[in-house]
């Protein structure tokens, strides 16, 4: 139960903190933080998380690493289920958090996106729907391949939280033009619910795609690990 | 005394590094850090100081965190206060010096807020007061959680001055709009004594709420961890 | 094969991470990352791949760094040339997904660049042939001077992808305005091939000075260590 | 000998990397690295240069940091003198081959301050003698005080570089706009010999003020350690 906990308590952090850098201070007028601020925030959100609650849950924080790390052998099926619920709850209470504080100011909107994730005329270049979905689907995959490298036994001790949050920052860096940057679905179902319309109706892609390319990434580590073992 | 003076000296580096580069270098035309320079800064302060000091006065260099370990049952009841004290002697002492910097350049005035703390119509983006009291409290609850699932026996050792510091960081990329972030009472008093007035009025917040944050995320620790011990 | 196969998956990272920030999101109006953004990025990826592969092959993902740890005596002869090929091939891959995804988008040109580099009209500040070879020479030998002192038996074990990252992070800060930064002969082939015309007549510039400054950097780092071995 | 060249390429490198990061990065049009790189540049030049020669020489790179050791009892007088001299070499030969490298720029031009250190109206925000010389004592004081702490035998082993490198950064993100920030004589001197004019007639300040802060950073870290062994 304290796994499941944890978990929820670490993704409701990822939501607050990477969509909260987005909502409320990506693009404040003049010193405002910009997508490269939201990418460091995203990435920090996981440093932070791991290193507090890492022992207790693993700190997945993610359906897809849950389902990745399954594909790559090294987390149990039977917990895989109870990890997502947990990560879903976690980031739904973040976002209604987030709702709270963001509405303490005159003319908040929701129509606004709230950092939603989407294609096409919801992309925030316009990219199409092909785009985001080779997109979504690589980028989970080399971050699964990160998680399962840096968490592994030859990998050195203490440096995993770090690798992989600054790997979340990275995704971000080069993705968040593209669909706002998911390759979570419990991150974007929290703030996808909380928009409705266009948001739920595309949510679809974030799930499929970064469980795709979760599974992609645990296979992809295996090719290169000489045994499977962490 | 050693641990005092120790505290004392690390929040004299938060206040002056993270206001400093707030009031000197956040707004500076064409080349200015924003505010996600100043988030960076305010988490260094952090970094560095723990670096330096923990292994002396383990850095807390913020009377939240001195109340949130205390309600973690990782610091003694009798040494919260004269933490403090020290805590807002070297803030006031940072905000001193800069002062005597910031003076330096033709037409400074303290009337631009220095840094300080503020809702409604002293909040950056105009946030009102329940916001920022949901925004401090939520902020200050996950940093002291961070501080103490990072700093937990069970964590990766020499990690979490980087942990927190960067928790620190990410709070600023957040919500230095909603209210110029706190979660510090010892860095909202320091400014806010220089200029008075509405500062000084609204100072009542950036002690509640980050105090019942602490508590809060002392105790939520408290709920994920199967030991208390650290 | 599978240090070979590590090998192309770490460059085919990092020029998706790299290239793909540069491509995606450096200049997206108001909230672009801009070069700095685009330096960590470059650095991000090698943080995150050298962690994730470093135990299996190293991690070089790049040609200058496999012939410069040769010249400073890490690296066997027999194996500088698959290990070349390996990271030209991973580098083609993704300048292959990154046009897939670019492309995804109105308007996208590869005549624009895709992130070459280049001297003369196709430097981004309009530098000189002769700035551009000094340039490289130097970085890429100062690359391998911290490769090779990072990685050595006196260095604190753990941290090195840590300092290689953060030096392709570095080198991106001085002198993308230069020539779009190379110091990676893979990474430049990766991205000309694409472009074709001004990109693949000008690079021999980007294998040339990064493969001498290379060999430099290994020289140099024999001069200042004691032992050479590692 | 060997400390002395490791010394020598150390600040080559903290040079070239931070004055290179200012004087062609910095202003680019619309893409520029601003304040925000250029303190991030300055740093990693540090991080990367103590990972790779901090066994060698111990990483100084800094006149005021040999001399603070020194004063905190860290370094041998008999030394301080060929380390001085060796930084000042290394920093010269940098602002040489960042000459060549910015010289390739049509239109580039020395008098535009070649990241040189100044007061009154060679300080980037204006600021007068009296606000520098404050600001460069403190922050020099602040920087070997980190110093002493992160490489004492109570601070975790091989976190020195990461603390010291991201505490130039933070200097860097405060000071920047009030005197270009120095808080390093070799790095002052570097560049101001090819600048000559007023960049030299304000040298003194940037050998003064950090000479004096770093005799106090050595005294104030003192003050708190319970023995001075390292």
């Amino acid at each position: 139960m304290k796994a499941y906990l944890a978990e929820g308590i670490g993704t409701f952090w990822l939501v607050l903190g990477g969509c909260g850098s987005a909502v409320l201070a990506a693009a404040f007028p003049e010193l405002g933080i910009g997508f490269a601020g939201v990418a460091l925030a995203f990435g920090l959100t996981v440093v932070t998380a791991c290193y507090a609650i890492g022992p207790i849950s693993g700190g997945h924080l993610n359906p897809a690493i849950s389902v990745g790390l399954w594909a790559g052998g090294r987390f149990p099926a039977n917990k895989v289920l109870p990890y997502i619920i947990a990560q879903v709850i976690g980031g739904l209470l973040a976002a209604g958090v987030l709702y709270l504080i963001a509405s303490g100011k005159a003319g908040f909107d929701l129509a606004s996106g709230f950092a939603s994730n989407g294609y096409g005329e919801h992309s925030p270049g316009g990219y199409d729907l092909r785009a985001v979905m080779i997109c979504e689907v690589v980028m989970t995959m080399m971050f699964v391949f990160v998680v399962m490298g840096s968490t592994s036994k030859k990998a050195p001790a203490g440096f995993a939280p770090l690798a992989i949050g600054l790997c979340l920052t990275l995704i971000h860096l080069i993705s968040i033009p593209v669909d706002n940057t998911s390759v979570n679905p419990a991150r974007s179902t929290a703030v996808a619910l909380f928009v409705g319309d266009w948001a739920v109706a595309q949510l679809w892609v974030f799930w499929l795609a970064p469980l795709v390319g979760g599974v992609l990434g645990g296979w992809l580590y295996r090719l290169v690990d000489d045994n499977q073992s962490a």
